[in-house]
């Protein structure tokens, strides 16, 4: 069995306790946080304080960092890695080399591995941007995101003045979409391929023109974008978006003569964002304790491990039956 | 640049000639037939005659064996691998696990490496089985063909009696993919997932009604499917079905907890099976050369390659621009 240490406990960590449940070549053996343990209530996995982390040490073949934030996770990186094999889901595109960097430092430093920036974007979609581009040289990526709950602009609604609570999806346009998969020449703007659909909750005798016009003129968020805001009740928003859906496609359209289209979709549609999330972490954790296994040091990312490390199977299951 | 042998100049091998020339780091080397080899036109690439292969050893990184049915690949296989590393894309599925057997012992042998069963199904689909089985161990695995020319079952209709000529396109119903992808119960059966469409031209004179019977009622082939039969003059068969289009899709459906789903799909659309097929060779080609470099030796498969092995760029562009 691989023994997973599972580090922080909000909706990822969840879903990572909830993935390990479905592995069963791998368990959850502790859950670390920085809030008092006997507070934290998780499925069944014993939970420790973070600051008891070491005395885990040889005791878990991977930590998967779940911090909330990308803040969380540039500290969690380095710290958790000098300690133990580690995966983590950093998403901050640009500062992903600079983590890359300092997590290999520290992996090298301490003998471990860790892979990074694993998840569905980054993540699965890295992994198919990448062999898309690799089987169709000639030819355009594209990805659009949703229908799914964007989590940055439902806080940036929330921070307006009369907002008690909202939640926005991103929803990509259908005919674009399509235009996409049959190679047609189509313009691909932020407005072209995106809609934002807001559900907001007022306070009561709150200027909702002012609301609704403070949000379709939001720079960045919300201004490039068509953009729908429908007031809802506390009730409605609570009962009918308490879900966290959210999925995409990765479009790469190529072609390998004059005339002759080819064209590679991966989508992804998922009821619980941070619970599919957590399955990625599981199965780059089982990918990553075998390397380790094996000696290997220092940080990598999904594009460096096999599809036989990913799986549970053999290599001889994997080849009677998958190919 | 990795220097690429191509065994065989059907459809297959065109295809992998015409996907070399999409990529910067690979170049066809020289293309290996049967026949006579100033008989044989290709887009630029010298050709010589198979039985002179041995001419070529320690001049090649890898050589893809493209014969034309499975029984020309179980030969090539390990008679090419005893001189080059190489790539097949052999895909009689219950006779792999022999296959990959028979060339890992000459590889072993002669110290090479060889990667078999590439291209889309075997091949993409297979990483895409692996994967989404690995992410979503809880669910379910189904695959559509199609809309796409089936050579199978094209030749069968050819074999009948009166039957000038033939093309069979294998076509998912629409209604039971949309159901697998909502993860809706659906019975999936032969009928209930794929319909064959048949254009074809019968000798003047012919029992039509005759010709139609037999297709629709050939066990194995037609039999369970609801068929189309279309008559159709040898000129309409030339120019509307002259091409080799094909794809289908992969869906993997799972549940990370009680009522909630999660839905991978991943889908070819291609005009040209073969070409495709061939872009997906020399991606393989490119992973094997390299891991070859680096002292492997032995038979692999797409499960044993990273995605950083597939792709041209380096491991920090990847990292940098991909993730």
């Amino acid at each position: 069995m691989i023994r997973v240490g599972i580090n922080g406990y909000g909706n990822l960590g969840r879903g990572v306790e909830l993935a390990l449940t479905h592995a069963s070549d791998m368990e959850a053996a502790v859950v670390f946080t920085r809030r008092s343990p006997e507070s934290v209530t998780t499925l069944g996995t014993p939970v420790a304080h973070v600051d008891d982390m070491g005395a885990y040490v040889g005791k878990l073949d991977v930590v998967i960092n779940c911090g909330g934030s990308a803040t969380d996770l540039e500290a969690q990186g380095p710290a958790v890695t000098s300690l133990f094999n580690t995966v983590d889901s950093f998403d901050t595109h640009a500062k992903i080399p600079a983590h890359f960097a300092a997590v290999d430092d520290a992996a090298r430093a301490a003998s471990t591995l860790a892979l990074i920036s694993a998840g569905w974007d980054p993540g699965l979609f890295s992994m198919l941007r990448v062999l898309g581009e690799a089987v169709l040289p000639t030819g355009s990526t594209t990805t659009f995101w949703g229908p799914g709950v964007s989590q940055g602009h439902s806080d940036a609604i929330r921070r307006i003045r009369g907002v008690v609570d909202a939640k926005q999806y991103t929803v990509p346009v259908a005919e674009t979409v399509a235009a996409v998969k049959e190679r047609r020449d189509v313009e691909l703007t932020p407005r072209t391929m995106h809609q934002r659909v807001c559900y907001v909750v007022a306070e009561e005798g709150a200027d909702l023109a002012a609301i609704e016009r403070a949000i379709v003129e939001m720079p960045n968020y919300f201004a490039d974008y068509d953009t729908t805001v429908n007031f809802v009740s506390a009730d409605v928003l609570a009962v009918e978006h308490r879900g966290i859906p959210h999925g995409g496609q990765v479009i790469r359209s190529g072609s390998t003569d004059d005339g002759v289209g080819e064209t590679i979709t991966f989508q992804l549609d998922l009821d619980s964002n941070p619970e599919f999330t957590g399955s990625v972490l599981v199965a780059a954790a089982r990918a990553v304790a075998r390397k380790a296994a094996r000696g290997q040091t220092g940080a990598i990312t999904l594009f460096d491990v096999t599809l036989a490390e990913l799986s549970p199977l053999s290599e001889q299951e994997l080849r009677a039956h998958y190919l």
